[in-house]
């Protein structure tokens, strides 16, 4: 894209961002929402962990892997192994996020996949996996030709940014509709948990967005590792 | 991005699915919801018209603008001409669509400017209309020095995409917001209703799935339009 600043300062702001995201989002679940358990008979606990899972694990997790190869100051194989790391715990916590989605739904008697958020959510999660699984076999082990590799690399890193706004987009839409059924059940619109919940959506949005601005913004050392995979 | 992909291909899918997201979209609204007015003593009418001008003028003829130099086997004066005419008839129709939404709340004693949609469509219309008014002053009349349009034309580019992928992203949250409510008045969850607005939020995702890949994809007369701007 030729933007022509540096990925490094951004990537800090990336981090701050995921930061604040992950607090925001703890923040509501544990002091509006009374925490989160695994098993317990107020099972709106249950639920609690989806959204920390998504935000915490799926996007964050996923952002900063994307962002890896501009953050760090190490060599191209290690950045390789996290940057494959982090998008495997990622996955794995995605989808344990998405698991809990699930069990609240049964173990309370709510339908399941009827809405847009969850028809994208299982997409997300479905693409992340194929992603995942491409890269693994094509750049880590047992790895493709060099052909395969040059002509793999752009279309990886393009598939991987489009999954990863769809996996924000999903979460945002997330966000709206549990505080559209907290609002359709008494909680008030321009009260302080709608607010926190609102900022809490933009906040990962932002979060998204520097993602995006650090994996297009140029890096002299990261281009050289692009160009060598 | 060197995707090696021609973008004339990817245009003509993305007309066709812009023209799928406007036929769904009405089949709802007409066959669905009881149709369009300005004003009636029923206010949905008046709310239908707001989800109409968003999909048809906001984001089909915004992702139309953003592909025109791409699409069109035309000069690259004229190409200039219609991507700022297409991108100015988005912005108008997206402002009437906002307002409707504000009118149909007005009169019906609705509030305003609680939801995550309300806050990021705002957001959305305000980043459209400074990127207009930049776009015409640097690119059409007076026009910026040639240093100011080199270094503009990048940026130009990335916030132009960043904020027609944030439309997509506010319009589909108003696809979900609006879905809820209906299911919960007691619209059925898995009936032909709720299944055709998700389907028309897929499709309206895709049809920005494939302006972007249409931005991004290689087309030797329009880079050479890009470097002469």
């Amino acid at each position: 894209m030729g933007l022509g600043i540096p990925a490094f300062p951004l990537t800090i702001v990336t981090h701050v961002l995921g930061v604040v995201a992950t607090v925001l989002v703890l923040v509501w679940l544990v002091s509006f929402r009374g925490g989160l358990a695994w098993e317990d008979e107020n099972k709106q606990l249950i639920f609690n962990i989806h959204p920390f899972l998504i935000v915490f694990g799926l996007i964050v997790h996923g952002g900063e892997a994307i962002i890896s190869y501009k953050a760090l100051p190490l060599k191209k194989e290690v950045k390789k192994v996290v940057h494959l790391g982090l998008h495997g715990a990622a996955l794995s916590l995605g989808i344990i996020g998405i698991y809990t989605a699930f069990k609240f739904h049964n173990e309370s008697g709510i339908a399941n996949l009827y809405s847009l958020h969850s028809w994208l959510g299982i997409g997300v999660i479905v693409l992340y996996g194929i992603q995942w699984i491409y890269g693994f076999v094509i750049f880590f082990y047992p790895g493709g030709t060099p052909d395969i590799r040059r002509f793999s690399l752009p279309w990886h890193a393009l598939f991987g940014l489009f999954v990863f706004v769809l996996a924000v987009g999903t979460a945002t839409l997330g966000f709206l509709e549990k505080l559209t059924f907290l609002e359709n059940t008494g909680l008030d619109k321009y009260g302080s948990e709608a607010l926190l919940v609102n900022f809490t959506a933009i906040i990962t949005i932002l979060f998204g967005v520097f993602v995006v601005l650090s994996a297009l913004a140029d890096t002299p050392a990261a281009a050289d590792d692009y160009e060598a995979i």
